[in-house]
């Protein structure tokens, strides 16, 4: 388990906001346009991110990939990758990062020079329901961009897994909280 | 001006999700799929959408284009419409809503049979920048899927224009709602 305590939501929505500041103005020190692939947070952490004004400068777009279908049509996941390990795995979290750079970066021919793209996902089981013994309700899988590995023309992406405790927003705000401060420390 | 009381923090999640939780119930007896296509609401109609447990069963992705070259990008909205009406248009509303519409449908060779997908889209000035004479801040362009007009293999696309009083938050959140308001009315 996460050891994040529950935070209500005006504590959350101040929290992320404040992240969200911190996020953006590391991103644009850097030059970085940041692209975001979200499942069960199903455009929490665009939103957050939106809510800072002025985020138009290091915010490129996001994907709500919430089907299966989605996941494989817009990002190039694998039917084959989505039945061996899960759409809640390492394996289809670090596809739908790669997929949302590859699909903002190859045809960006018109986009603003100097300006490197970067990408975060997550993909999880928010609940009630979908828990299994293996992966309980609460399992959040996380992708991002690996700046201190990446070099040019070959993208590292890191990945990891948490369990969060709570109910089904709980679990989708510490999600978006854990994304946004992942994000953070790879920057600083 | 919109006449809309403005909403506390917590009005808004309360009714935005009861909202999200009507819509759905439609959806789910017309056996509907929505997709979204959100600029300015940067994922907050997603995010209320997928705040309702089992939403899964009838939305299936939104697009979070919040640069103009993501819109063109992933959206197909041309430069020109861009140039000509603004990214803030009912123009621009409307291939949004076609273009999410077109990305889920053509290649959706395994999605559910006896499901069709229908579109909205949200793009605005939540401000404090960004507003001009002609389109101050609070100016928000909608489109959605209009089922009624809609044949087979002919899709109509009905658009409208808002201007919102309040805060950059307000301004989002009232468009959240307005969108999510249409689509129950195109529903019923």
């Amino acid at each position: 388990m996460h050891n994040n305590a529950l935070l209500s939501e005006s504590q959350f929505l101040t929290q992320a906001h404040e992240l969200a500041k911190e996020l953006g103005a590391l991103l644009t020190t850097r030059h970085l346009m940041l692209t975001l692939a979200e499942s069960c947070t199903g455009g929490m952490v665009a939103e957050t991110i939106t809510s800072v004004a002025g985020s138009s400068a290091w915010f490129d777009c996001g994907f709500v990939t919430y089907s299966n279908q989605s996941k494989i049509n817009l990002l190039g996941v694998l039917s084959k990758t989505l039945q061996e390990h899960g759409a809640v795995s390492e394996e289809t979290a670090k596809v739908m990062a790669l997929g949302c750079l590859n699909r903002v970066t190859l045809n960006n021919h018109n986009s603003k020079p100097n300006h490197t793209h970067i990408a975060g996902s997550i993909t999880g089981i928010a609940g009630p329901d979908g828990g299994t013994a293996e992966k309980p309700v609460g399992t959040v899988c996380f992708a991002w961009t690996d700046l201190e590995l990446s070099a040019k023309n070959q993208i590292q992406i890191q990945a990891q897994t948490k369990i969060f405790s709570g109910n089904r927003q709980q679990v989708r705000q510490q999600a978006t909280i854990y994304l946004l401060e992942s994000l953070i420390k790879n920057l600083r």
